[in-house]
């Protein structure tokens, strides 16, 4: 059965985003520091569709790969939809992509196997559709946080990766604000050490 | 040379303590939340001086045991000292624990080891005091949170472990709120996995 997950990296003060977001200014400007342990991968590049960047290809790249081959549909806001679909490379998902607005849009169908729909009835319907898409693999919670913090309150997350970068940012957009506290009961379930990063996987089991 | 350091238990969205601390209720009620790991110890309840408690003895204990061992002086925050004032054990800290204040307060010289001193002029004033206590060993910023930021942003922070349990607050006070992004460059040290937190500790090095 598909498991429902997020996997985000965010700062020891708890910020998976910036301040002042936009397309031209993609999570605020902070991906530098939360992400260059990906950055430093052969995998993240390959994901991405671009050439060159990081040559390493060990235990970071492992976990990059594996979280790209389990998820088979993403559901996503429309304000992380919008800072990257001017910039993202053809066919990134290579799944379906459930944007949830409130505006009517025609799904945007790309070369390969991503195809972006747009949802306006709510989240359950975001997910019926994507578990659907999904076909017995998992559905990732892409971002951005006030996405995440929508699965997280509603019940409906399964497991999730954080990603702790060694870094403070001071400011910008947590990625866990105004969580529910009596949903879930919470193991910690796998712990992968870095040097740039702490990659933590949580289990949620509903209260 | 004394290192100074702080080393605190938060949740997972951040919180070091909860809402409306006081003396009747310490931490906001979250201690049970946030330490359970050390609940099961018998290294913790040695080191409050209480009979009973856990019984456990292993790496979690260690740490407790390393911990308390290593600091020769704490500092403290007003509001956290009356908060513990009235419940703790005598001679709890074995060591000089200088308390942040506006007020005159003479030293309160416990049986044992323990004196608690009232400085009302700075962080700095407190630091140089503590440093003498020390006498070679470690200073520990105990908290609280507000307490800790102050010595963060003011760049005098050597190395910190944070324990993170597996729980959401939802709300509360958060340890990392307003920290200063560029005061220092962070690696992680080391990590120690546990069934009830994750230990990280972090070594600063001032820009």
């Amino acid at each position: 059965m598909s498991k429902i997950f997020f996997d985000s990296a965010i700062s020891l003060d708890g910020f998976f985003a910036g301040e002042n977001r936009s397309s031209d200014n993609p999570m605020g400007g902070v991906s530098g520091k939360l992400h260059q342990w990906m950055f430093k991968q052969k995998a993240f590049w390959k994901h991405i569709k671009v050439e060159g960047g990081g040559e390493e290809n060990d235990a970071d790249g492992k976990l990059i790969d594996e979280t790209f081959a389990r998820t088979g549909s993403y559901i996503m806001g429309k304000r992380m939809f919008e800072e990257g679909e001017v910039s993202w490379a053809e066919d990134l998902y290579e799944a379906d992509v459930y944007v949830l607005t409130h505006e009517k849009r025609d799904p945007w169908v790309q070369k390969g196997s991503t195809t972006f729909y747009f949802i306006n009835d709510g989240i359950e319907s975001a997910l019926e559709k994507a578990t659907q898409s999904a076909q017995g693999k998992d559905i990732r919670i892409q971002g951005g946080a006030n996405t995440i913090q929508q699965f997280l309150n509603a019940g409906l997350v399964d497991e999730f990766f954080i990603h702790i970068s060694p870094v403070f940012l001071g400011s910008g957009i947590r990625l866990f604000d105004n969580i529910d506290k009596d949903k879930y009961d919470i193991k910690i379930d796998q712990i992968f050490e870095s040097e740039l990063t702490t990659h933590i996987k949580y289990k949620l089991m509903k209260k």
